[in-house]
């Protein structure tokens, strides 16, 4: 392990290293469609939802002119093609927009509000997520998630992994990149993060994806701490 | 009392409202400048210090070419200056460090604490503060303050009572304007509030200035609450 006596904060990637946002989401709409007299393969609309996300965000990358547009109307844009594409009938406005705010009603792995408890003791503790202000700041009252303060793409009008956000978030805590950790379970995320200067922790989250999970079931770069979960990043830390 | 029913989170001012910085920094100053041997009418200091703060944020408004510079960097200009005008001798660039992160460590009123808790129950919660967002979360940490996020004037690049401030808080909360309520003990911020559409509730400070205080000992305007402290402001949103 490096030198980590530097670092002052910590910022966490949030869907799949904080929470468990398939299990949340397929929970929520079936009891939700049960209710509501609604019939859908909620399972494959899920993860069809979050197989577009990463193209949704280079639309927004691509095409600056159009402005920044934050993670809830992306959601909503590839909500609407996802219920043509399923044929899911029935849907009314205030249904769309419950569906798209299920992401921000995701529930924490379980060992995630005890870890933050314990790093936020000694550390700054942030969210530096895709997810918009809103979005975190709803779930993290859903969830209860402890957060000092909120920081998201949003802030930098920038997604991850470009370098804004890294950058923008050390320089909004007025610290050096090398005082920041980030802690995610996606190694792509802590490759960028390392790149700009930020100090780095793995937590495996193997069953984010559920079947359909391929990468990230273990360390694949040279990152600063590897843990099983967040009991054991405050371990290393001496939280 | 007007309708509030459709308010969903509560901005706070903080110098003065939720802290009280001119006690906190004069003791702080006092106890520090015994263990350092440095012997200054601190209390001068601290007060010719808040007299330039508005000064200094017009400096910025005004000189929109030179970019943004936020709270901690003003406040480190003007102690230069007043170290200077008072010869106070036998600081160090660490010295004038500390100083100015006196901003970071304040005390909260009696009441703030107990009522933020309460009214977090119910509202989102969030500083609306000239502090930036370093300075703002090192106070929250310090005294215990219990924010959902942390939103500053840093994040929309202009100082309040400027209208991106406001409106800004609103967007970025996914909110419109009333359905946001600023808390604030000064009439000036609650009238701009007001004017771009968000709610208000004053809530008196008088001992804020010490015996310098000449304004702000009651509402000037027609705020939606008014209440002696933060618990009556909770009494009045049924929290």
């Amino acid at each position: 392990m490096s030198d980590l006596s530097a670092v002052k904060a910590l910022v966490f990637d949030v869907f799949g290293t904080v929470v468990d946002w398939r299990t949340s989401l397929i929970t929520d709409f079936m009891w939700w469609g049960k209710g509501r007299g609604i019939s859908a393969d909620w399972t494959a609309l899920v993860d069809g939802w979050r197989a577009v996300y990463s193209a949704s965000m280079d639309e927004v990358r691509k095409n600056p002119q159009n402005g920044y547009v934050m993670l809830d109307d992306l959601h909503r844009r590839s909500l609407e093609k996802l219920v043509a594409q399923f044929a899911i009938k029935g849907l009314t406005e205030a249904d769309l927009d419950h569906l798209t705010k299920g992401w921000h009603r995701l529930n924490p792995w379980p060992d995630s509000v005890a870890g933050l408890t314990r790093l936020k003791t000694k550390f700054v503790i942030s969210p530096l997520s895709n997810g918009n202000v809103a979005l975190l700041t709803n779930m993290a009252k859903f969830a209860g998630l402890p957060w000092d303060l909120i920081m998201s793409a949003e802030l930098f009008e920038h997604y991850k992994p470009d370098p804004e956000t890294y950058l923008g978030a050390a320089r909004l805590l007025s610290l050096k990149p090398e005082q920041v950790m980030m802690v995610a379970a996606h190694n792509y995320d802590l490759k960028a993060a390392q790149s700009y200067g930020l100090k780095t922790a793995f937590v495996a989250r193997p069953t984010e994806y559920g079947p359909l999970q391929k990468i990230d079931f273990e360390a694949t770069g040279d990152w600063d701490i590897v843990a099983k979960d967040f009991g054991g990043v405050a371990d290393k830390l001496g939280c």
